[in-house]
């Protein structure tokens, strides 16, 4: 994976053509990360009043009003949201890197991420989890200092490659706590594994509902190792959740949980809500066409069962 | 595929080896068909008091009690159960065709199955709606006639490749209603496209049921084409159906429906049965052992996603 910084150069650079804000999501695992991030964001502010050349790559029609992003719902009141893994991209209102005529304007968060067993924090990011609540107060510091939204990540909630599968809901939810309390915008709660179940999203939601915290502060984030992330979204749904993470294609996985997949698809996420009535705003045949697009670049087989479906429709 | 009278006889000559009862089910697309399996199975009868030399296959252990078969509650009164497509196999007791010694004996069935549409009646099976429903009659009679147990499939119950998503839930009601009036022992209500939703398998139920026909008396077969089917199936479980169709490794499709995926995987739907609390004496780690197997055999790829995640765990 590309360093951070050099991604934000590039894509101040070259800003991808597109007709709508593009919500871009860093992950920072320290604060060196985080002021390296910082530099090339700052160096990126003089391109405000550059040239027009350089707007080269800048050839889609401007239409606005733009879509939400996949996985956020059009109703909801902004939620800083992202659909992809925690080392992918994401979104949230922050500042315009170009020039005017780009409106809406890209958009920039940053994310940091907690895991919810000690196993797991010494694997991913060899510390405790109590090192890693610290590391996470400086950069969270830092960026509510320079105004950048952050999202907060909670990983293997509901299972754990090295604990086994029953995550206590009450460490997630202290550690969820924990998170908002140091002032991240969101925490999204990640079912890292795949081993979450309804009854132990119920569960699990419970815990962090009896903490204290509200279903607008939470995102949940499934992985459909087992095949269980849109019942598991179902029973979210049902406890006022509205912000869910999803994968185009099912691209992602997890190097430190064998056999894991990536998130549950973007196509059948959406396909599901839309079918219980929700707008999402997404144009499910464009999200197929994109997850298709996507898995051949990559030279992975495309996991999303309705952007398959979609896809063979649309090409009888 | 093979004729299933010849079928019958391979399988009373070469019974395969196993612990447990192993249910056939054969579909019956007419009268000939089962005027022919009657004779395969007539001709079998004999076998009862044949040479031991001639049960050479049968070389596994005698381990009872059998499991119930995958998507079969254990908890149930053994219902009339098909775990596959309606072009597969399936079970229910009947008679015993081989030696004393393999007790529980293999047992046996047939299906028979109409559409929910006009054009998919006639694309699947050359006729009217009507005219299959008479075509039925006869099969049933004759099967009833034999104490053959008969199971009724009502194809594209939640979706139609030809008249689109939203085939009338009472047309699917009053269809089942006739198989069940006729004598079927249960009908298999059956998401052939993978169309089918939460709102609309709600949908269904209710009609169904408002159609006087007992949840007892029903099975849901769902294919996961848009990856809807455990979704759905939560819904039947919260609707009272405790009878669901599947296939290991998610094997399976249907010549008529464009991109048609199997039926929803034994092993993703076992595992959210189990999840949920359910017993239903299938050992998921086998049956996950099962669809690696096959789909290597088959030269497909094993299209279920717990089956994959659990092979993963064991094989690490």
């Amino acid at each position: 994976m590309a360093n951070s910084a050099d991604i934000l150069e590039s894509l101040n650079r070259y800003p991808p053509a597109a007709s709508g804000s593009i919500a871009y999501n860093f992950l920072v695992p320290n604060l060196k990360g985080l002021e390296n991030l910082l530099r090339a964001y700052d160096a990126a502010l003089p391109t405000k009043s550059e040239d027009p050349a350089s707007l080269q790559h800048r050839d889609a029609p401007l239409t606005p009003p733009p879509s939400p992003k996949p996985g956020q719902m059009a109703s909801e009141p902004a939620p800083i949201t992202s659909t992809q893994h925690p080392n992918a991209m994401g979104s949230a209102p922050l500042e315009q890197f170009s020039k005017p005529s780009l409106d809406p304007p890209h958009t920039y968060e940053i994310s940091v991420f907690l895991a919810a067993t000690e196993a797991f924090s010494r694997a991913n990011t060899n510390c405790s989890i109590a090192e890693s609540i610290d590391r996470c107060k400086a950069i969270i510091s830092l960026a509510k200092s320079r105004s950048l939204p952050v999202r907060g990540y909670v990983s293997v909630a509901l299972g754990c490659p090295y604990e086994g599968p029953s995550t206590p809901p009450s460490e997630v939810a202290e550690i969820t706590a924990s998170l908002l309390e140091m002032g991240v915008d969101e925490v999204s709660v990640a079912d890292t594994t795949g081993m979450g179940t309804a009854p132990k999203t119920r569960e699990l939601l419970k815990a962090l509902f009896a903490a204290g915290i509200s279903p607008n502060d939470l995102a949940l984030h499934f992985h459909d190792t087992y095949g269980q992330a849109l019942v598991n979204a179902v029973v979210g749904l049902e406890h006022g959740i509205r912000t869910f993470d999803s994968s185009v294609g099912g691209l992602g996985g997890c190097p430190f949980s064998k056999g894991a997949t990536g998130n549950v698809s973007t196509e059948d996420l959406v396909h599901c809500l839309h079918s219980l009535g929700a707008t999402t705003g997404v144009d499910l045949e464009e999200m197929s066409r994109i997850g298709g697009w996507i898995s051949e670049e990559l030279g992975r087989p495309n996991e999303s069962r309705a952007g398959k479906a979609i896809l063979s429709r649309l090409n009888s």
